[in-house]
Protein backbone atom coordinates (compact mmCIF):
# COMPACT_ATOMS: atom_id res chain seq x y z
CA UNK A 1 0.00 0.00 0.00
CA UNK A 2 1.75 3.24 -1.19
CA UNK A 3 0.88 6.00 1.43
CA UNK A 4 2.31 9.52 0.18
CA UNK A 5 3.47 12.11 2.78
CA UNK A 6 0.23 14.79 3.30
CA UNK A 7 -0.09 17.38 5.90
CA UNK A 8 -1.99 16.66 8.93
CA UNK A 9 -2.04 19.72 10.92
CA UNK A 10 -5.07 20.69 9.45
CA UNK A 11 -6.88 16.95 9.91
CA UNK A 12 -9.83 18.34 11.67
CA UNK A 13 -10.96 20.37 8.39
CA UNK A 14 -10.07 17.71 6.46
CA UNK A 15 -12.50 15.25 7.76
CA UNK A 16 -15.86 16.21 6.17
CA UNK A 17 -13.52 16.26 2.70
CA UNK A 18 -14.80 13.30 -0.09
CA UNK A 19 -12.66 10.45 -0.11
CA UNK A 20 -11.60 10.02 -4.04
CA UNK A 21 -12.13 6.34 -5.98
CA UNK A 22 -10.09 6.35 -9.21
CA UNK A 23 -10.45 3.53 -11.80
CA UNK A 24 -10.11 2.61 -15.44
CA UNK A 25 -14.09 2.41 -15.84
CA UNK A 26 -17.00 0.72 -14.25
CA UNK A 27 -15.66 -1.38 -11.72
CA UNK A 28 -14.39 0.69 -9.15
CA UNK A 29 -17.75 1.73 -8.34
CA UNK A 30 -17.96 -1.98 -6.06
CA UNK A 31 -15.34 0.20 -4.00
CA UNK A 32 -17.96 3.29 -3.95
CA UNK A 33 -20.80 0.42 -2.83
CA UNK A 34 -18.69 -0.82 -0.05
CA UNK A 35 -17.36 2.34 1.41
CA UNK A 36 -20.76 3.43 1.47
CA UNK A 37 -21.66 0.42 3.49
CA UNK A 38 -18.60 0.74 5.77
CA UNK A 39 -18.94 4.30 6.14
CA UNK A 40 -22.16 5.63 5.32
CA UNK A 41 -21.29 9.30 6.54
CA UNK A 42 -18.55 9.65 4.10
CA UNK A 43 -18.86 11.90 1.05
CA UNK A 44 -17.14 10.35 -2.42
CA UNK A 45 -15.83 11.70 -5.16
CA UNK A 46 -15.46 9.10 -8.27
CA UNK A 47 -13.12 9.02 -11.57
CA UNK A 48 -13.97 6.24 -14.01
CA UNK A 49 -11.52 7.02 -17.15
CA UNK A 50 -13.98 5.81 -19.11
CA UNK A 51 -12.87 7.02 -22.75
CA UNK A 52 -9.19 5.04 -22.25
CA UNK A 53 -10.63 1.98 -20.55
CA UNK A 54 -9.24 -0.49 -20.33
CA UNK A 55 -6.45 -0.79 -18.49
CA UNK A 56 -5.14 -3.93 -17.94
CA UNK A 57 -3.68 -4.93 -21.27
CA UNK A 58 -1.67 -0.98 -21.88
CA UNK A 59 2.06 -0.52 -20.66
CA UNK A 60 3.23 0.73 -17.30
CA UNK A 61 4.34 4.24 -19.28
CA UNK A 62 1.05 4.66 -20.37
CA UNK A 63 -1.01 3.73 -16.96
CA UNK A 64 0.98 5.43 -14.88
CA UNK A 65 0.64 8.61 -17.45
CA UNK A 66 -3.24 8.41 -17.26
CA UNK A 67 -3.02 8.03 -13.07
CA UNK A 68 -1.20 11.43 -12.61
CA UNK A 69 -3.69 12.68 -14.50
CA UNK A 70 -6.36 11.63 -12.31
CA UNK A 71 -4.10 12.26 -8.93
CA UNK A 72 -4.12 15.98 -10.98
CA UNK A 73 -8.07 15.99 -11.07
CA UNK A 74 -8.60 14.75 -7.43
CA UNK A 75 -5.82 17.32 -6.54
CA UNK A 76 -8.33 19.95 -7.84
CA UNK A 77 -11.51 18.63 -6.32
CA UNK A 78 -9.85 18.43 -2.79
CA UNK A 79 -9.98 15.12 -1.39
CA UNK A 80 -8.71 13.51 1.91
CA UNK A 81 -7.64 10.73 0.66
CA UNK A 82 -7.50 9.24 -2.76
CA UNK A 83 -8.64 5.24 -3.03
CA UNK A 84 -7.32 3.45 -6.34
CA UNK A 85 -9.66 0.90 -7.56
CA UNK A 86 -8.14 -0.03 -10.56
CA UNK A 87 -6.30 -3.06 -9.63
CA UNK A 88 -4.05 -2.46 -12.72
CA UNK A 89 -3.26 1.14 -11.79
CA UNK A 90 -2.57 0.05 -8.52
CA UNK A 91 0.31 -2.54 -9.93
CA UNK A 92 1.83 -0.40 -11.94
CA UNK A 93 1.90 3.18 -11.38
CA UNK A 94 1.38 3.40 -7.65
CA UNK A 95 4.22 1.99 -7.09
CA UNK A 96 5.79 4.55 -9.58
CA UNK A 97 5.00 7.72 -7.65
CA UNK A 98 7.42 9.38 -5.98
CA UNK A 99 5.92 13.15 -5.73
CA UNK A 100 4.13 13.99 -2.31
CA UNK A 101 0.21 15.18 -2.37
CA UNK A 102 -1.88 17.15 0.16
CA UNK A 103 -4.00 13.52 0.59
CA UNK A 104 -2.28 9.74 1.17
CA UNK A 105 -2.96 7.46 -2.20
CA UNK A 106 -4.01 4.36 -1.61
CA UNK A 107 -3.99 1.21 -3.46
CA UNK A 108 -6.16 -1.91 -3.86
CA UNK A 109 -3.59 -4.57 -3.78
CA UNK A 110 -2.65 -4.91 0.39
CA UNK A 111 -6.05 -5.07 1.13
CA UNK A 112 -6.34 -8.26 -0.95
CA UNK A 113 -2.99 -9.69 0.12
CA UNK A 114 -3.23 -9.06 4.15
CA UNK A 115 -6.78 -11.18 4.12
CA UNK A 116 -5.44 -13.94 1.73
CA UNK A 117 -2.10 -14.39 4.22
CA UNK A 118 -5.02 -14.45 7.11
CA UNK A 119 -7.71 -16.67 5.08
CA UNK A 120 -4.64 -19.49 3.89
CA UNK A 121 -4.32 -22.15 5.90
CA UNK A 122 -1.90 -24.09 3.71
CA UNK A 123 0.13 -21.23 2.35
CA UNK A 124 -0.77 -21.45 -1.18
CA UNK A 125 -2.64 -18.62 -3.11
CA UNK A 126 -3.85 -18.27 -6.13
CA UNK A 127 -4.31 -14.50 -7.64
CA UNK A 128 -6.60 -13.78 -10.92
CA UNK A 129 -5.86 -10.61 -12.70
CA UNK A 130 -5.54 -8.32 -16.15
CA UNK A 131 -2.21 -8.83 -18.20
CA UNK A 132 -0.76 -5.64 -16.85
CA UNK A 133 -1.21 -7.24 -13.03
CA UNK A 134 -0.25 -10.85 -13.94
CA UNK A 135 3.16 -9.33 -15.56
CA UNK A 136 3.69 -6.68 -12.71
CA UNK A 137 4.38 -9.30 -9.87
CA UNK A 138 3.22 -7.21 -7.29
CA UNK A 139 0.95 -10.01 -5.81
CA UNK A 140 3.29 -12.74 -6.02
CA UNK A 141 5.87 -10.41 -4.52
CA UNK A 142 3.90 -8.81 -1.35
CA UNK A 143 2.45 -12.20 -0.79
CA UNK A 144 5.69 -13.23 -0.29
CA UNK A 145 6.74 -10.65 1.48
CA UNK A 146 3.75 -11.51 4.16
CA UNK A 147 4.70 -15.21 4.76
CA UNK A 148 8.71 -16.68 3.78
CA UNK A 149 6.57 -20.25 2.98
CA UNK A 150 4.00 -18.89 0.50
CA UNK A 151 3.23 -20.55 -2.29
CA UNK A 152 1.93 -17.82 -5.41
CA UNK A 153 0.22 -19.08 -8.53
CA UNK A 154 -1.14 -16.78 -10.92
CA UNK A 155 -3.46 -16.48 -14.42
CA UNK A 156 -4.29 -13.29 -16.63
CA UNK A 157 -7.93 -13.92 -17.82
CA UNK A 158 -8.18 -11.11 -19.78
CA UNK A 159 -11.62 -12.40 -21.31
CA UNK A 160 -13.15 -12.51 -17.97
CA UNK A 161 -14.23 -8.49 -18.30
CA UNK A 162 -15.49 -8.69 -22.00
CA UNK A 163 -17.96 -11.70 -20.95
CA UNK A 164 -18.98 -10.20 -18.31
CA UNK A 165 -19.48 -6.72 -20.57
CA UNK A 166 -21.45 -8.72 -22.66
CA UNK A 167 -23.84 -9.75 -19.77
CA UNK A 168 -22.49 -13.73 -20.36
CA UNK A 169 -21.30 -14.46 -16.54
CA UNK A 170 -23.10 -17.27 -16.40
CA UNK A 171 -23.52 -18.38 -19.39
CA UNK A 172 -21.76 -21.76 -20.66
CA UNK A 173 -19.52 -19.75 -22.66
CA UNK A 174 -18.23 -18.03 -19.25
CA UNK A 175 -18.20 -21.90 -17.69
CA UNK A 176 -15.69 -22.90 -20.33
CA UNK A 177 -13.64 -20.01 -20.49
CA UNK A 178 -13.29 -19.97 -16.43
CA UNK A 179 -12.11 -24.11 -17.06
CA UNK A 180 -9.53 -22.95 -19.40
CA UNK A 181 -7.56 -20.14 -17.19
CA UNK A 182 -8.35 -21.94 -13.65
CA UNK A 183 -7.68 -25.65 -14.63
CA UNK A 184 -4.14 -25.28 -12.98
CA UNK A 185 -5.13 -23.90 -9.79
CA UNK A 186 -6.66 -27.24 -8.95
CA UNK A 187 -3.66 -28.97 -9.13
CA UNK A 188 -1.53 -26.44 -7.33
CA UNK A 189 -4.12 -27.17 -4.43
CA UNK A 190 -4.89 -23.41 -3.51
CA UNK A 191 -6.72 -22.87 -0.83
CA UNK A 192 -7.75 -19.17 -1.27
CA UNK A 193 -7.90 -17.13 -4.76
CA UNK A 194 -7.81 -13.35 -4.86
CA UNK A 195 -9.79 -11.63 -7.47
CA UNK A 196 -7.53 -9.21 -8.61
CA UNK A 197 -9.74 -7.19 -10.67
CA UNK A 198 -12.71 -5.63 -9.80
CA UNK A 199 -14.45 -6.63 -12.06
CA UNK A 200 -14.13 -10.67 -11.10
CA UNK A 201 -16.42 -10.75 -8.41
CA UNK A 202 -19.21 -10.57 -11.02
CA UNK A 203 -18.23 -13.81 -11.94
CA UNK A 204 -18.10 -15.84 -8.60
CA UNK A 205 -20.20 -18.62 -9.31
CA UNK A 206 -18.45 -19.23 -12.36
CA UNK A 207 -14.97 -19.32 -11.11
CA UNK A 208 -15.88 -21.10 -7.85
CA UNK A 209 -17.10 -23.96 -10.38
CA UNK A 210 -13.63 -23.82 -12.03
CA UNK A 211 -11.66 -24.04 -8.79
CA UNK A 212 -13.88 -25.96 -6.38
CA UNK A 213 -15.86 -25.04 -3.79
CA UNK A 214 -12.85 -25.01 -0.56
CA UNK A 215 -11.35 -22.75 -2.84
CA UNK A 216 -12.26 -19.14 -0.67
CA UNK A 217 -12.79 -16.05 -3.28
CA UNK A 218 -11.12 -12.96 -1.89
CA UNK A 219 -12.97 -9.65 -3.03
CA UNK A 220 -10.67 -6.94 -2.09
CA UNK A 221 -13.35 -4.50 -2.64
CA UNK A 222 -14.49 -5.27 0.92
CA UNK A 223 -11.36 -5.45 2.40
CA UNK A 224 -10.48 -2.51 0.78
CA UNK A 225 -13.03 -0.39 2.71
CA UNK A 226 -12.71 -2.19 5.84
CA UNK A 227 -9.39 -0.79 5.54
CA UNK A 228 -9.57 2.42 4.99
CA UNK A 229 -12.28 2.57 7.41
CA UNK A 230 -9.89 2.03 10.30
CA UNK A 231 -6.83 4.25 8.57
CA UNK A 232 -9.72 7.45 8.79
CA UNK A 233 -10.36 6.58 12.47
CA UNK A 234 -6.73 6.37 13.05
CA UNK A 235 -6.00 9.28 11.38
CA UNK A 236 -8.86 11.08 13.25
CA UNK A 237 -9.98 11.34 9.66
CA UNK A 238 -13.41 10.41 9.60
CA UNK A 239 -16.54 12.59 8.53
CA UNK A 240 -18.57 13.52 11.37
CA UNK A 241 -21.41 14.84 9.47
CA UNK A 242 -24.38 13.04 8.85
CA UNK A 243 -24.55 14.57 5.51
CA UNK A 244 -22.91 12.55 2.77
CA UNK A 245 -23.15 13.54 -1.13
CA UNK A 246 -21.57 11.24 -4.24
CA UNK A 247 -19.99 13.33 -6.85
CA UNK A 248 -19.25 10.84 -10.26
CA UNK A 249 -16.98 12.03 -13.27
CA UNK A 250 -16.28 9.79 -16.61
CA UNK A 251 -14.14 10.82 -19.63
CA UNK A 252 -16.52 9.33 -22.00
CA UNK A 253 -20.40 9.73 -22.65
CA UNK A 254 -21.96 9.98 -18.95
CA UNK A 255 -25.11 8.04 -20.25
CA UNK A 256 -23.22 5.06 -21.18
CA UNK A 257 -21.86 4.95 -17.21
CA UNK A 258 -25.01 5.64 -16.37
CA UNK A 259 -26.73 2.67 -17.69
CA UNK A 260 -24.28 0.40 -16.69
CA UNK A 261 -23.05 1.75 -13.45
CA UNK A 262 -26.49 -0.62 -11.59
CA UNK A 263 -24.45 -4.04 -12.22
CA UNK A 264 -21.25 -2.66 -9.84
CA UNK A 265 -23.00 -0.36 -7.50
CA UNK A 266 -26.52 -1.79 -6.66
CA UNK A 267 -27.81 1.26 -7.16
CA UNK A 268 -28.91 4.09 -10.06
CA UNK A 269 -26.95 7.17 -10.26
CA UNK A 270 -28.59 9.99 -11.29
CA UNK A 271 -25.80 12.87 -12.54
CA UNK A 272 -22.69 12.19 -13.85
CA UNK A 273 -20.26 15.11 -15.26
CA UNK A 274 -18.02 14.06 -17.94
CA UNK A 275 -14.56 15.72 -17.51
CA UNK A 276 -11.23 15.48 -19.73
CA UNK A 277 -8.52 14.35 -18.33
CA UNK A 278 -6.11 15.29 -20.84
CA UNK A 279 -6.38 18.63 -19.28
CA UNK A 280 -5.10 17.16 -16.26
CA UNK A 281 -1.52 17.28 -17.25
CA UNK B 1 -16.73 7.08 -48.13
CA UNK B 2 -16.08 10.74 -47.06
CA UNK B 3 -14.19 12.70 -49.59
CA UNK B 4 -12.62 15.86 -48.33
CA UNK B 5 -11.54 18.90 -50.51
CA UNK B 6 -8.48 19.71 -51.20
CA UNK B 7 -5.84 21.21 -53.40
CA UNK B 8 -5.12 19.54 -56.11
CA UNK B 9 -2.95 21.97 -58.02
CA UNK B 10 0.41 20.39 -56.80
CA UNK B 11 -0.67 16.86 -57.28
CA UNK B 12 2.53 16.01 -59.48
CA UNK B 13 4.44 17.39 -55.99
CA UNK B 14 2.22 15.39 -54.09
CA UNK B 15 2.61 12.24 -55.85
CA UNK B 16 5.02 10.87 -53.89
CA UNK B 17 4.32 11.33 -50.87
CA UNK B 18 3.09 8.74 -48.59
CA UNK B 19 -0.44 7.50 -47.53
CA UNK B 20 -1.29 7.69 -44.21
CA UNK B 21 -3.66 4.81 -42.31
CA UNK B 22 -5.14 5.28 -39.17
CA UNK B 23 -6.78 2.71 -36.72
CA UNK B 24 -7.30 2.55 -33.38
CA UNK B 25 -4.96 -0.37 -32.77
CA UNK B 26 -3.11 -3.09 -34.90
CA UNK B 27 -5.46 -4.21 -36.71
CA UNK B 28 -5.68 -1.88 -39.40
CA UNK B 29 -2.09 -3.25 -40.56
CA UNK B 30 -4.57 -5.40 -42.56
CA UNK B 31 -5.16 -2.62 -44.41
CA UNK B 32 -1.50 -1.68 -44.87
CA UNK B 33 -0.77 -5.15 -45.47
CA UNK B 34 -3.44 -5.29 -48.50
CA UNK B 35 -1.85 -1.32 -49.55
CA UNK B 36 1.44 -2.71 -49.61
CA UNK B 37 0.54 -5.66 -52.10
CA UNK B 38 -1.55 -3.54 -54.16
CA UNK B 39 0.61 -0.55 -54.73
CA UNK B 40 4.19 -1.70 -53.67
CA UNK B 41 5.34 1.54 -55.04
CA UNK B 42 3.77 3.49 -52.20
CA UNK B 43 4.89 5.21 -48.86
CA UNK B 44 3.24 4.72 -45.88
CA UNK B 45 2.71 6.67 -42.45
CA UNK B 46 0.66 4.23 -40.04
CA UNK B 47 -0.74 5.40 -36.49
CA UNK B 48 -2.22 3.11 -34.06
CA UNK B 49 -4.16 4.97 -30.87
CA UNK B 50 -2.93 1.74 -28.84
CA UNK B 51 -3.01 3.91 -25.59
CA UNK B 52 -6.96 4.39 -26.05
CA UNK B 53 -7.98 1.59 -27.96
CA UNK B 54 -10.24 -0.18 -28.38
CA UNK B 55 -12.99 2.42 -29.49
CA UNK B 56 -15.49 0.16 -30.65
CA UNK B 57 -17.68 0.23 -27.04
CA UNK B 58 -17.14 3.99 -26.96
CA UNK B 59 -19.19 7.06 -27.59
CA UNK B 60 -19.55 8.91 -30.38
CA UNK B 61 -17.89 12.32 -29.11
CA UNK B 62 -15.38 10.37 -27.76
CA UNK B 63 -14.18 8.47 -31.00
CA UNK B 64 -14.74 12.00 -33.14
CA UNK B 65 -12.16 13.92 -30.50
CA UNK B 66 -9.69 11.10 -30.93
CA UNK B 67 -10.00 10.68 -34.83
CA UNK B 68 -9.90 14.22 -34.67
CA UNK B 69 -6.55 14.12 -33.36
CA UNK B 70 -5.28 11.50 -35.41
CA UNK B 71 -6.13 14.13 -38.26
CA UNK B 72 -4.00 16.59 -37.12
CA UNK B 73 -0.62 14.33 -36.83
CA UNK B 74 -1.23 13.49 -39.99
CA UNK B 75 -1.54 16.89 -41.43
CA UNK B 76 1.61 17.77 -39.40
CA UNK B 77 3.32 14.53 -41.69
CA UNK B 78 2.14 15.92 -44.78
CA UNK B 79 0.48 12.47 -46.76
CA UNK B 80 -1.33 12.91 -49.67
CA UNK B 81 -4.27 10.94 -48.62
CA UNK B 82 -5.31 9.51 -45.26
CA UNK B 83 -7.17 5.91 -45.17
CA UNK B 84 -8.94 5.30 -42.07
CA UNK B 85 -9.05 1.47 -41.50
CA UNK B 86 -10.59 1.63 -37.98
CA UNK B 87 -14.39 0.65 -38.84
CA UNK B 88 -15.48 2.56 -35.85
CA UNK B 89 -13.75 5.98 -36.45
CA UNK B 90 -15.08 5.41 -40.27
CA UNK B 91 -19.01 5.22 -38.79
CA UNK B 92 -19.08 7.80 -35.85
CA UNK B 93 -16.37 10.08 -36.66
CA UNK B 94 -15.80 10.69 -40.73
CA UNK B 95 -19.50 11.57 -41.26
CA UNK B 96 -19.00 13.85 -38.67
CA UNK B 97 -16.21 16.15 -39.91
CA UNK B 98 -16.97 19.72 -41.48
CA UNK B 99 -13.90 20.77 -41.71
CA UNK B 100 -11.49 20.85 -45.29
CA UNK B 101 -8.09 19.01 -44.72
CA UNK B 102 -5.43 19.57 -46.84
CA UNK B 103 -5.75 15.63 -48.01
CA UNK B 104 -8.54 13.58 -49.05
CA UNK B 105 -9.56 11.29 -45.97
CA UNK B 106 -11.34 7.83 -46.73
CA UNK B 107 -13.76 5.44 -44.74
CA UNK B 108 -13.05 1.42 -45.14
CA UNK B 109 -17.65 1.69 -44.73
CA UNK B 110 -17.66 1.72 -48.52
CA UNK B 111 -15.24 -0.67 -50.00
CA UNK B 112 -17.35 -3.61 -47.76
CA UNK B 113 -20.57 -1.84 -49.17
CA UNK B 114 -19.55 -1.90 -53.09
CA UNK B 115 -18.22 -5.41 -52.35
CA UNK B 116 -21.09 -6.84 -50.63
CA UNK B 117 -23.53 -5.21 -53.30
CA UNK B 118 -21.87 -6.73 -56.09
CA UNK B 119 -21.78 -10.34 -54.38
CA UNK B 120 -25.40 -11.04 -53.13
CA UNK B 121 -27.36 -12.97 -55.32
CA UNK B 122 -30.45 -12.41 -52.66
CA UNK B 123 -30.29 -8.88 -51.55
CA UNK B 124 -30.25 -10.21 -48.36
CA UNK B 125 -26.33 -9.14 -46.48
CA UNK B 126 -25.46 -9.90 -42.77
CA UNK B 127 -22.78 -7.00 -41.11
CA UNK B 128 -21.01 -7.72 -37.90
CA UNK B 129 -18.61 -4.58 -36.15
CA UNK B 130 -18.07 -3.37 -32.93
CA UNK B 131 -21.11 -2.23 -30.80
CA UNK B 132 -20.48 1.50 -31.72
CA UNK B 133 -20.29 0.13 -35.73
CA UNK B 134 -23.42 -1.66 -35.46
CA UNK B 135 -25.40 0.68 -33.07
CA UNK B 136 -24.03 3.51 -35.49
CA UNK B 137 -26.66 2.05 -38.39
CA UNK B 138 -23.86 3.18 -40.90
CA UNK B 139 -24.00 -0.15 -42.89
CA UNK B 140 -27.65 -0.79 -43.12
CA UNK B 141 -27.85 2.85 -44.56
CA UNK B 142 -25.56 2.72 -46.82
CA UNK B 143 -26.48 -0.54 -48.31
CA UNK B 144 -29.94 0.24 -48.22
CA UNK B 145 -29.12 2.89 -50.61
CA UNK B 146 -27.14 0.88 -52.60
CA UNK B 147 -29.89 -1.36 -53.79
CA UNK B 148 -33.86 -0.25 -53.17
CA UNK B 149 -34.66 -4.29 -51.95
CA UNK B 150 -31.66 -4.62 -49.68
CA UNK B 151 -32.34 -6.83 -47.05
CA UNK B 152 -29.61 -6.04 -43.81
CA UNK B 153 -28.79 -8.12 -40.89
CA UNK B 154 -26.53 -6.46 -38.06
CA UNK B 155 -25.01 -7.69 -35.08
CA UNK B 156 -22.32 -6.23 -32.80
CA UNK B 157 -19.99 -9.24 -31.87
CA UNK B 158 -17.61 -7.60 -28.86
CA UNK B 159 -16.33 -10.83 -27.71
CA UNK B 160 -14.19 -11.17 -31.18
CA UNK B 161 -11.56 -9.10 -30.57
CA UNK B 162 -10.84 -10.52 -27.01
CA UNK B 163 -11.02 -13.52 -28.38
CA UNK B 164 -8.18 -12.97 -31.21
CA UNK B 165 -6.05 -11.24 -28.63
CA UNK B 166 -6.27 -14.21 -26.46
CA UNK B 167 -4.89 -16.19 -29.43
CA UNK B 168 -7.89 -18.24 -29.24
CA UNK B 169 -9.29 -17.55 -33.25
CA UNK B 170 -9.63 -22.20 -33.25
CA UNK B 171 -10.67 -22.37 -29.89
CA UNK B 172 -14.19 -24.51 -29.43
CA UNK B 173 -15.03 -21.42 -27.43
CA UNK B 174 -14.45 -19.32 -30.23
CA UNK B 175 -16.76 -21.45 -32.56
CA UNK B 176 -19.30 -21.28 -29.41
CA UNK B 177 -19.48 -17.61 -29.66
CA UNK B 178 -19.52 -17.30 -33.07
CA UNK B 179 -22.35 -19.55 -32.77
CA UNK B 180 -24.10 -17.73 -30.63
CA UNK B 181 -23.55 -14.28 -31.82
CA UNK B 182 -24.15 -15.42 -36.18
CA UNK B 183 -26.69 -18.60 -35.74
CA UNK B 184 -29.32 -16.13 -36.23
CA UNK B 185 -27.78 -14.93 -39.59
CA UNK B 186 -28.76 -18.70 -41.32
CA UNK B 187 -32.87 -18.05 -40.65
CA UNK B 188 -32.01 -15.01 -42.43
CA UNK B 189 -30.83 -16.45 -45.59
CA UNK B 190 -27.83 -13.85 -45.91
CA UNK B 191 -25.71 -15.01 -48.79
CA UNK B 192 -23.13 -12.26 -47.86
CA UNK B 193 -21.18 -11.61 -44.68
CA UNK B 194 -19.51 -8.03 -44.21
CA UNK B 195 -16.85 -8.51 -41.46
CA UNK B 196 -17.36 -4.75 -40.76
CA UNK B 197 -13.79 -4.67 -37.95
CA UNK B 198 -10.47 -4.76 -38.79
CA UNK B 199 -9.84 -8.00 -36.70
CA UNK B 200 -12.27 -10.19 -37.95
CA UNK B 201 -10.59 -11.87 -41.39
CA UNK B 202 -8.68 -13.61 -38.72
CA UNK B 203 -12.19 -15.45 -37.43
CA UNK B 204 -12.85 -16.74 -40.58
CA UNK B 205 -12.68 -19.62 -40.37
CA UNK B 206 -14.79 -20.08 -37.07
CA UNK B 207 -17.19 -17.13 -39.03
CA UNK B 208 -17.89 -19.35 -42.03
CA UNK B 209 -18.38 -22.53 -40.03
CA UNK B 210 -21.21 -20.45 -37.85
CA UNK B 211 -22.78 -19.27 -41.51
CA UNK B 212 -22.69 -21.84 -43.94
CA UNK B 213 -19.77 -22.27 -46.69
CA UNK B 214 -22.39 -20.49 -48.83
CA UNK B 215 -21.91 -17.09 -47.52
CA UNK B 216 -19.35 -15.47 -48.60
CA UNK B 217 -17.16 -13.30 -46.54
CA UNK B 218 -16.48 -9.90 -47.26
CA UNK B 219 -12.71 -8.68 -45.92
CA UNK B 220 -13.28 -4.95 -46.28
CA UNK B 221 -9.09 -4.26 -46.15
CA UNK B 222 -8.61 -5.84 -49.68
CA UNK B 223 -11.16 -3.55 -51.67
CA UNK B 224 -10.12 -0.83 -49.57
CA UNK B 225 -6.66 -1.25 -50.93
CA UNK B 226 -8.43 -2.04 -54.47
CA UNK B 227 -10.44 1.23 -54.16
CA UNK B 228 -7.48 3.54 -53.18
CA UNK B 229 -5.37 2.17 -56.13
CA UNK B 230 -7.93 3.22 -58.59
CA UNK B 231 -8.52 6.80 -56.82
CA UNK B 232 -4.95 7.64 -56.70
CA UNK B 233 -4.86 6.41 -60.59
CA UNK B 234 -7.57 8.52 -61.28
CA UNK B 235 -6.43 12.03 -59.50
CA UNK B 236 -2.55 11.33 -60.97
CA UNK B 237 -1.31 10.95 -57.35
CA UNK B 238 0.13 7.11 -57.71
CA UNK B 239 3.45 7.10 -56.69
CA UNK B 240 5.94 7.27 -59.88
CA UNK B 241 9.43 6.14 -57.41
CA UNK B 242 10.31 2.53 -56.83
CA UNK B 243 11.31 3.56 -53.55
CA UNK B 244 9.26 3.41 -50.65
CA UNK B 245 8.89 3.13 -46.76
CA UNK B 246 6.73 2.22 -43.81
CA UNK B 247 6.66 4.56 -40.85
CA UNK B 248 4.86 3.25 -37.86
CA UNK B 249 3.63 5.41 -34.84
CA UNK B 250 1.58 4.30 -31.95
CA UNK B 251 0.36 6.20 -28.12
CA UNK B 252 1.18 3.22 -25.94
CA UNK B 253 4.46 1.15 -25.83
CA UNK B 254 6.26 0.39 -28.96
CA UNK B 255 7.63 -3.02 -27.74
CA UNK B 256 3.60 -4.53 -27.31
CA UNK B 257 2.91 -2.99 -30.60
CA UNK B 258 5.81 -4.70 -32.30
CA UNK B 259 5.43 -8.13 -31.09
CA UNK B 260 1.58 -8.58 -32.05
CA UNK B 261 1.98 -6.64 -35.17
CA UNK B 262 3.21 -10.16 -37.36
CA UNK B 263 -0.38 -11.19 -36.68
CA UNK B 264 -2.05 -8.58 -39.16
CA UNK B 265 1.37 -7.94 -41.14
CA UNK B 266 2.42 -10.96 -41.84
CA UNK B 267 5.55 -9.44 -41.54
CA UNK B 268 8.43 -8.02 -39.18
CA UNK B 269 8.42 -4.15 -37.88
CA UNK B 270 11.93 -2.79 -36.79
CA UNK B 271 10.99 0.45 -35.77
CA UNK B 272 8.08 1.83 -34.18
CA UNK B 273 7.72 5.42 -32.72
CA UNK B 274 5.64 6.38 -29.50
CA UNK B 275 3.82 9.85 -29.90
CA UNK B 276 1.32 11.45 -27.63
CA UNK B 277 -2.11 12.20 -29.77
CA UNK B 278 -3.25 14.58 -27.01
CA UNK B 279 -0.71 17.00 -28.37
CA UNK B 280 -2.13 17.04 -31.60
CA UNK B 281 -5.67 19.05 -30.75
Amino acid sequence: MKKHMFLQKDSKDRRNLPIGIFDSGLGGLTVVKEVLNFLPHESVIYLGDTARLPYGNKSEDTVLRFTKEAISFFSSKDVKILLVACNTASSLALPKLDDDYNFPIYGVIDAGVEEASKVTRVNRVGVVGTKATIQSGIYEKKLRKSSSNMEVYSKACPLFVPLIEEGWMEDSIAYKVSEKYLKDFKKEKIDVLILGCTHYPLMKTVIKYAVGDNVALIDSARSFAKKIKEFLSEQNLSADTAQSNCEFYVTDEPRLFRERSSLFLEKDIDFVTKINLEDYK
